[in-house]
């Protein structure tokens, strides 16, 4: 299996995507690690830190997304980027998975455009683990800040796949995120989404309120991008935050100060939970191919995760059953449309 | 000043309240605190949990509103409910303020239709203070779930004004909870009230991401309701999982049993902190007359500081600069609107 990483993303690049690679090449060493991005540059960082980056092929590209870059240049001005050739050496199945810590935007919009939803997939989603007792999978976290009910679904379905598969869950627990666990709980979108999941087959276990979420009332959590964006967020922003207070609790004084070194590793158990570098990356669900967002702060372990995520991705099959679940959604779509259409006939 | 209190709203209800409702009484002495409800029940409580009801007024009424009740019952089958009664009381100039920890939509409907709103005022909002480093106002969290960026300003400007009166904040900064801090980030709501709100006047510090709110980003965070009452719950979701996890850290072998001992003061400030008994309660902000929604779950404690909070509410005459704010900003309204039909005269 070939996996390809985008050396010039995110805060710590190339550095830190060249020493990922290179873990995951002694980490995975059934697979081809592939870097892209400027051969150059990524040759000389590898010599003057003494990365052995023998054994990974390096693509070549020319320019760079920026984290400011509209997201559209990937596939017009800046194609000749790191994630736009990577995105495109994807497409054309010259490797099996691409991994990219860059600009969120660009690489929802150039994996959509260059690479293709799966067929009957409306919109893919970046579906991020949260970081709480046990791991819940939030759908979406915010590439589509307004969805339909249609949308919902085919998130909590390719969601409930992707925890069945990569996290080895039967039957995964779908929650609804919303202001209430009542069926009439939200706004319309809520409204018509519980209808339609109650339907589905799917382990719908209804509406969850964010309270909630924490202590493990679902395993996949639908969403809108945007709640979910606010969401996400707000989980992390008080992980950090609650870390931070505790260790004032911590240093108060002189006997604390002793026992804290008992605690040291308790605490590490702690901070590793909100460490999103233990987590991999997101995928992007919905596109046909494998593409890994990772963290835009990530360090060489979390890009070495992503790509065992992305391994993970590629052997369980999961696009496989997405592709015949959304088949089978166009078509009752499409058989109601007909319906509607030429049933008074 | 008069303080009613709905004996019959909340969890512990009516014990906790009339609890409440004496230590207001030995604490507040320069104030009449009284109580509605069942006359009867409320005797019985008393005397039967040995509680000092003497000189706290009772007003009878012979129904209650549960938390299953549709919220215009308070307005129709259950107008003789502790609720409605109290909020008749309210609205007919019989008490200053009113405190209640029933069914939120029930308080906010009976507030709205039987206490009315401020002229101009559109919409009212529920004002939660999020319990973090320094106070957050979040508005809304949950009165609305939809709003028009109309009402977003409207929410900017009376939590600038509570912020100032009660927590004597010069210029409260002003943050919109978004999914990105730039200027047109969100949905057409985010992106129009943010070009709104730099006109404002107020101190708008710009769009605020859920992870930098618990790092006093902003003094008062301006959202719809639905987002608000998910980040609300969060909040409040998350401080209670971190504090479980660390009671488990802390637990873990004997050496942090002992320590566990020296720190007991300084985790219990923790706790304190997430204590939604110690914020007293809510204000519904917009409403022509005080009326704080205490949580649910309220003990006599969250009663006793929430009748603090109506206190310094009408003593700091919050709603008379709302009412001004809101008569001008109506005075421009219906110019502009003046201006388009008759402008081309």
């Amino acid at each position: 299996m070939k996996i390809l990483i985008d050396a010039m993303s995110g805060d710590n690049a190339p550095l830190e995507m060249i020493r990922g690679a290179e873990w995951a090449k002694r980490e995975f060493k059934d697979h081809q690690i592939m870097l892209v991005g400027d051969e150059n540059v990524i040759s000389d960082v590898a010599v003057k830190n003494d990365i052995d980056i023998e054994g990974i092929e390096i693509i070549h590209s020319s320019s760079v997304i920026t984290m400011e870059d509209n997201p559209l240049s990937v596939v017009r001005d800046k194609r000749d980027s790191s994630m736009g050739v990577g995105l495109k050496a994807l497409s054309k199945d010259e490797v099996d998975a691409f991994v990219s810590a860059g600009n969120t935007g660009a690489l929802l919009t150039g994996a959509t455009i260059t690479v293709r939803r799966i067929n009957g997939i409306n919109r893919a989603a970046i579906a991020s683990i949260l970081p709480l007792t046990t791991p819940v999978l939030l759908m979406d976290s915010g590439a589509n800040l307004t969805v339909s009910s249609d949308n919902i679904i085919q998130f909590a379905f390719m969601g409930s796949k992707y925890m069945e598969k990569i996290y080895g869950i039967d039957r995964p627990r779908i929650g609804q995120l919303n202001n209430g666990t009542e069926y009439n709980k939200g706004n319309a979108l809520q409204v018509e989404s519980y209808q339609i999941l109650s339907e589905s087959g799917l382990n719908f276990v209804g509406n969850v309120e964010a309270k909630e979420v924490p202590f493990s009332a679902c395993d996949v959590l639908v969403t809108d991008g945007f709640t979910g964006n606010v969401f996400l967020k707000s989980v992390e922003g008080m992980g950090k935050f609650l870390l931070g207070t505790l260790k004032d609790v911590l240093t108060t004084n002189l006997v604390t100060k002793v026992s804290t070194l008992t605690m040291k590793e308790k605490i590490k158990d702690m901070k590793k939970r909100f460490d999103s570098t233990e987590h991999g990356g997101a995928p992007l669900l919905g596109i046909s191919k494998p593409v890994i967002k990772a963290h835009g702060s990530s360090n060489a372990k979390a890009i070495k995760n992503a790509v065992r995520q992305a391994i993970f991705f590629v052997e369980t099959g999961i696009n496989n059953d997405i592709s015949i679940f959304a088949a089978d959604y166009d078509d009752k779509k499409l058989i109601a449309d007909a319906e509607k259409m030429y049933g008074s006939i």
